[in-house]
């Protein structure tokens, strides 16, 4: 018999009991008492301790070299699966589980941490838990190393094989186009207002209409829902319980609405992945920048192109009719495609978000390579906001606080939304090719042609991919920045006029 | 070294996995979206496997010997804790992995099952489920067997020592007594109305001065919750995250109100047990019948009390002045004390309560023993209520599929309803003695002396002593009906007036 039906009873288990894990984070972020945090950090680290044990007890090794003794046999899905679990299997065992179980317990800890820094805007509170967390990740690059740069072995984790020195040349591409796109914004920036933006919308209408626009787009409510967290995110038990969060801010319309439906894109990969890959290593996304091609997708490619507000703004203009007065489908797609340098990275524009994404990028290289220090960070933060970006936070809350990422570990996660944008305009050009009429399809509010061709190319396949093979098989070529370059430029010239 | 410090880590790992099983048990009933059943069922079956072998592995088995040879030596509190360890070991280690995982993997499905089935009043759709439940409960008494009666083995499992044959004359003396007074009442029943408590009353409103009275009372807030569910219930992840479930009747002021306070009840036992019982075997409540004498003894001898309305009416006639003109604290402690034979369990009154017990007692005896077959369950149930309380359903979803209990495998459970309406009769008594300006202190709103005496001599106890060495302690002597006889007696003459 095939060790593949063991491998099942292995991989369910291990996935049953993440699911669970996500299930208290969710909680975490969404309902938990205030005063509970010590006992959620003892569940999440014993949870992660056992998941660990399930994963790479001896048992768990018979099987897994079993299999990979023999996968080369295996029909072609089974080998997907087989490699997405050795992945995993392989990266488990170089982490012993005294280190897996710390990093849960400290995320749990720093996230609470984190939630009151940030209201207090002081970076103190958080800086001795961030300082575990950076000396955990470090000792993890060095469990899982050796690598060039021993922040590769952080980026892995995110996106298989990426690596500083094959980032580098696509963000140096991606920094001098940007660059220069600034540059000629710049000289026409009063062009285009985004005032009706942050006029008042009230906060449940807002949720109201966001939420009625997801599940237009695709996103299945009897399968997912949606509530409040201090950040969004979106997480998920199986491809049948998927859970977004969203922020609603009264005076700026596109907290709730544009984060929900970035979301949503995340939801929708994970609702579309194969019942046959749930409850196995392949039931998930392919990685983090996958993912964020989905997010991004919808929330910037679909809802910020015009032909997306010539359905949509009716809709919306019906729920605000005053705050809305005035404006024209032109003139709201061009508000909410101002680009302009600004402070928070979830509220920046499609083309300056990257630069926040560049600066991330390498104070976590320079965390982990140990030439920059954890105290130095909100200085280091500032002097970097304002050479890149020619803005400077007013405090930390606004500034280094401002990302959950840090908090529960995340670090080498940041590139992924980079990576999401760069594949999600390859993907967009794929799909004009596929699918002639997906322009005039969104114009009338008509999205499962595309939803299902997502699903099809992308979403069905999991895990038994990697991205460079997703990638290739989709758009026909390897990761490049000059597809989203093309793009966000005609969008910026198209709103500005030059 | 003693085995008390693995005992300690032993306990740990299935305290953490046993709360995040009940994170999960939790976000069914509140938040998890309808089509997601299927997965959660899987999850709770692996994590109750991984539970089981926790506290049945072979490391565990040699730890647990260890303890039992030499706990005579350890101090008072150690042993107290390695006896609700070893009772719970002792119970695992009969349960077979299977038969627990197929027990928690059922119970997610039929607790789903059974809301459908309610909403539906159609028994035949729960009926499959409860047949199965059935099965496995049989099978269960037989595993956890020999006892005398099949049935013992699930009482011993909510109250330990609890037999068939040791509660047939404590529920004769009840039955006796309560048919006795309902005869009395019987001739008298005009005299109170209890028309004020099916006024409308908004449901937000309810729910905000229902819980700012619980907070009142001790509840904590800042480690604990209020959501709602289709039936109200606590449940704790450690002593510092409890939640509470309620759910709201526009035309019934009783559903919220004496419903959270009785939650509230059993969620500040979990919040008094001590913190150096979290975590291990003994941080819990001694038996569900102890529990149940908290949580009755906040919603009937407190809060049923016409002191506690000389206190808390103006609060209540402040929010809804309306629904309350006319009445006096007088009238109202009259209504929420009127006794009559009804047919909703959770929504009945003191004395009248214990009959539909005793009738789920009976069922759920000869289901285990073989004399009652499931499909047979509704017309039993509208045959036994007719007997017993004089009224029948009209359906099913008032009759038989009114409770939860069932779907989650709670066979052996309702008894302790009853044992805690006793023991908080003779709780009361002992407090009276101990605290002899307690009706005062409640008239005045003051509940901070009776919360330390329940901490003091019960809560922070956890399971380090036995239902029976708690009542025995505290009480001075054993179970008894006589007590609450009284109390209910004193309750309807003072009421009724005869």
């Amino acid at each position: 018999m095939s060790a593949f039906a063991e491998l099942q009873r292995v991989m369910n288990t291990a996935a049953d009991l993440s699911a669970a894990a996500a299930v208290l984070g969710w909680d975490q972020e969404t309902y938990m008492p205030e005063g509970s945090v010590q006992g959620r950090a003892d569940q999440m680290g014993t949870l992660s301790s056992v998941i660990h044990e399930a994963m790479t007890g001896p048992r768990t090794a018979e099987i897994a070299e079993r299999v990979r003794g023999e996968m080369n046999q295996y029909p072609h899905r089974q080998q997907g699966i087989s490699r997405a679990f050795l992945r995993d299997y392989d990266m488990s065992k170089k982490l012993p589980a005294d280190h897996v179980e710390d990093m849960a317990r400290t995320a749990a800890m720093a996230q609470d941490a984190w939630k009151r820094a940030r209201a207090a805007s002081d970076f103190s509170i958080f800086q001795p838990l961030l300082q575990h967390i950076v000396d955990l990740k470090r000792r993890e690059a060095d469990l899982l190393g050796p690598t060039e740069h021993p922040y590769d072995a952080l980026l892995d984790q995110f996106e298989p094989g990426l690596t500083v020195k094959g980032l580098a040349p696509v963000f140096e591409e991606l920094r001098a186009g940007t660059v220069e796109l600034i540059g000629q914004i710049g000289q026409v920036q009063d062009r285009v207002s985004d005032a009706v933006l942050y006029r008042t919308y009230p906060t449940a209408e807002q949720q109201s209409v966001a939420t009625s626009i997801i599940s237009r787009l695709g996103f299945d409510l009897n399968t997912g829902r949606v509530d409040l967290s201090a950040h969004p995110f979106c997480t998920n038990f199986g491809n049948r319980d998927v859970r977004l969060t969203t922020r609603i801010r009264q005076n700026d319309l596109r907290s709730c609405l544009f984060g929900l439906i970035h979301e949503a894109g995340h939801g929708m990969y994970e609702q579309g992945i194969s019942d046959d890959l749930n409850r196995t290593s392949a039931g998930g996304g392919a990685s983090m920048g996958i993912h964020e091609s989905q997010s991004l997708f919808w929330e910037n490619v679909v809802a910020r192109s015009e032909e997306f507000w010539t359905w949509a703004f009716p809709i919306l203009r019906d729920r605000f009719p005053e705050q809305l007065a005035g404006e024209t489908v032109r003139s709201f797609y061009c508000a909410i495609n101002s680009m302009r340098p600004s402070l928070n990275r979830v509220e920046s524009d499609e083309l300056t978000y990257n630069l926040h994404i560049i600066l991330r990028f390498e104070i976590e290289r320079d965390l982990i390579d140990g030439t920059l220090s954890v105290a130095d960070i909100p200085e280091v933060w500032n002097e970097k906001m304002r050479t890149s970006l020619g803005v400077v936070p007013p405090n930390d809350a606004e500034g280094c606080l401002q990302d959950v990422h840090w908090s529960f570990g995340g670090i080498g996660y940041f590139p992924s939304y980079t990576l999401g944008k760069l594949y999600a305009a390859m993907e967009w050009n794929a799909m004009q090719v596929a699918i002639p009429t997906v322009r005039q399809q969104i114009a009338s509010g008509k999205f499962d042609e595309i939803l299902a061709w997502l699903r099809t190319n992308i979403h069905s396949c999991g895990r038994t991919e990697t991205p460079d093979e997703i990638i290739r098989r989709v758009c026909s070529r390897p990761l490049t920045a000059g597809d989203f370059l093309a793009y966000v430029g005609a969008k910026a010239r198209d709103v500005y006029g030059f």
